[in-house]
């Protein structure tokens, strides 16, 4: 019989929030698995790590589970690195971030600590997910979630990734009996529109509030907004190799002489 | 006579960094400058954006210039958000971030504060460069920059930028005659080796310090790693489409039925 694979799992919203919890459930059905999470909420920290501060690890017990779990004073990005060169004993076979509260599609995942975590461990060579529920709330409802998370983690731990790539999966905020199955996609072409809520402290100095308002440029009906938007989980294949390797001819069209 | 173009200045350094200050030079001998930049370091801060937190502007005097500086509380990415929404009166037709003190090239793009600012700014399609040179010191030499931020600069106010793409730009620190010229580049495939500093606080408790090796597993001479270590100044072209589209069609071979 095979060796159980080793299953990292970390997140962004902390290491109590229900997402993290139900993936810690569905992975235990998978493997062995490891939890080094952040202690408290970490959304929007982009691909953020701590180089200007110390790093604490806290062993945690937050539920009854026999897994050993870690709570971390840094960033997803930090939790990953931690986990790896201080805490398991060897490489994991899988990382899994999320479930997250909320979306990471499109454009997102450029903001996203949940997918910063994944790319972490892309970027050290481990296979990765980051999972995102279409669902703000601290009490979303992850159950719809389970069977679509398990299904794509197997498939990961059974055909391996494509080299220097990661995952990342939303998941519709419906019943699962109205979710109509899995789309890999390219991430749709869209952005933020920011509103700045303008007030004033007590002493009448001026502060912001970032808020907006979601625009998507992309009507494509390959893209993850399309497959969200028709009842279908958004799987996405993100590289960390960020060049746009069809400008670099153009480019060397330019003349840095005059 | 054509309008001088308005130029967004910022970067991750903090406002009164020497590279910050060497960039606003340049700028002004190309157009109208603004800068609006973190009031303090965000180095290693990724893309993240402040969502739970107010943002505070304050007009500020740095040197004897005429340009409108704001330092802002925020992060490189929230500087570029707050300029265009809140304090420009129209679109900056080119922003710039830097000059960093350090390197920000091949994998350090995905954690580079001095990149989401010019990401954010490729977001919200405004031309974008993020300049770095490739020493940590405050007191680093800037002056070999100069000649390079300004030919690149003047190039991409005469060509525009290809669509969703921004430059990452590194400089060697070598005396400027020692630097053999620019070469457009993709970025490397490097990593770092994480090593943690352990340590215990005066209480006994572990606590860690993130410090690494950088390893470069690229051998390519068509990188930017190759180009920065033969002297030349190395831009590579980066979007914001994360998605690994050569992998899509194997991922549709995978089943997610069983």
């Amino acid at each position: 019989m095979s060796k159980k694979p080793l299953i990292l799992v970390t997140n962004d919203d902390g290491i109590t929030a229900p997402g993290i919890r139900t993936l810690i459930k569905v992975m235990k059905e998978l493997g062995n698995v490891v939890v080094v999470a952040p202690d408290s909420p970490q959304s929007a920290m982009g691909h953020a790590i701590t180089i200007n501060s110390t790093l604490h690890l806290e062993r945690v017990h937050i539920d009854s589970g026999d897994q050993p779990e870690y709570s971390c004073s840094g960033t997803p990005a930090d939790c990953v690195k931690l986990a790896v060169n201080e805490i398991l004993d060897r490489r994991p076979d899988l990382c899994v971030s999320g479930i997250n509260h909320g979306s990471n599609s499109s454009i997102n995942v450029i903001y996203s600590g949940t997918m910063s975590a994944a790319l972490e461990a892309g970027i050290e060579g481990i296979p990765a997910i980051g999972f995102s529920l279409l669902d703000y709330n601290y009490n979303a409802d992850f159950e719809a979630s389970e069977s679509f998370v398990k299904q794509i983690a197997k498939n990961v731990l059974k055909n391996g990734m494509p080299k220097d790539v990661v995952l990342n999966v939303n998941i519709p905020n419906l019943k699962k009996s109205m979710i109509k199955g899995i789309k890999i996609c390219r991430q749709a072409r869209a952005n933020w529109e920011e509103e700045f809520d303008k007030r004033k402290t007590p002493q009448g100095k001026d502060y912001y509030w970032l808020t907006g308002k979601f625009v998507n440029l992309d009507h494509g009906e390959d893209t993850d907004e399309w497959a969200l938007t028709n009842s279908y989980v958004s799987v996405v294949p993100v590289q960390f190799d960020l060049t746009a390797h069809h400008c670099i001819q153009q480019l060397n069209t330019w003349n840095f002489d005059d």
